[in-house]
């Protein structure tokens, strides 16, 4: 995602919330801060980062925290797991988390299913300038229309059970896989979609062309 | 993916191998078409085509083959079915099969899990600016350097058994798993990385910045 459009997208959600706290991961400070968007908290290894970027960081980002190489946690999910745990917050939203190298946007994607990180899946939102991902644990939902996305998909992100969705474009009956499925181009046709599944973490993604 | 890239990425392949046959793939064809490239074959719905795009489509290529709507292959399964059964091809490259809509790259990089192309999942490649995509099914594995990329990622696209990996800069000792992880921003040190395990579906993905 490019840099400009990244801050289209922030601001627009900083227009549809009050209480707005950024968190920068890693050389993503050093993007907010050249555009003049200073972190609140600041997370990463820094290894990226030159002399001078480590320097711009210290100076303007009151709260830098150094990620400890961690086994079971990389520089997105600390991140997640700042806002999530420490600042308990109930709405995160990712953004810059996709686009260019593939092996970064599935890190981001599948942090989710990361065991920590699994259960509060619900409080995360990935957003672009295209797409909207959210994700749901087992259970009943109920998802509404947001009207600057025209399509709707379904991926599970690991083995699946029950999987059921009905009211939308396409009905899909019960679904059970052991990998994970892409259910791309579907659609609303009312002002809700509901799904159900009983074992699994699945991802919706609104989307636009 | 932007046409021009794609383009560009064409001609690589086409540079490095004799005897290449170009499928289109839905709208696929039209960029095809507009940038001067016939496909061999056409293969899709072509339901986004407006009837000027589908007059087009009929007119430039000999082969037109119009997918029945069916349950089991996507549009982008058809053309990896069509290239590696139809043709038998041994070495299929996908180009523009990544970028924009997420779920469209989802359906592309999760196809190779249904069940008839998983087992020759191995003789395709997906390729962008950023990046290329290799499928490995359980096994032991040797691939080499490609010096166009820094980067090596793994992403278990399903649940995994007894993954390592060896000769890269970070091993993988023995990671089993129900679920898909990227264990992204790997190095070549050697001019080869080993790997192997015993079941499961592993991406590997050559990337650079």
């Amino acid at each position: 995602m490019w840099p400009q459009q990244i801050f289209t997208e922030f601001n627009r959600v900083r227009a549809r919330q009050k209480a707005v706290k950024v968190i920068g991961v890693d050389h993503g400070n050093i993007s907010l801060l050249k555009h003049g968007l200073i972190p609140d908290i600041a997370v990463g290894d820094y290894d990226s980062l030159n002399a001078a970027e480590r320097a711009m960081l210290l100076e303007n980002v009151q709260d830098v925290r150094f990620a400890v190489p961690e086994k079971d946690f990389t520089d997105s999910e600390m991140g997640l797991a700042t806002a999530l745990f420490d600042l308990n917050s109930k709405d995160v939203v990712v953004i810059g988390a996709t686009g260019g190298r593939l092996d970064h946007f599935l890190v981001n994607l599948l942090c989710v299913l990361n065991e920590r990180l699994r259960p509060v899946a619900d409080r995360i939102t990935m957003v672009d300038q295209q797409n909207l991902i959210r994700f749901f644990n087992p259970g009943k939902w109920s998802i509404d229309r947001l009207k600057e996305y025209k399509y709707l998909a379904f991926v599970n992100l690991t083995p699946v059970a029950h999987f059921q969705i009905a009211d939308a474009k396409y009905q899909l009956a019960d679904f059970s896989s052991n990998y994970p499925v892409s259910f791309a181009s579907n659609e609303f046709v009312k002002d809700e979609v509901n799904f159900s599944f009983t074992k699994g973490v699945v991802a919706v993604i609104y989307s636009r062309d």
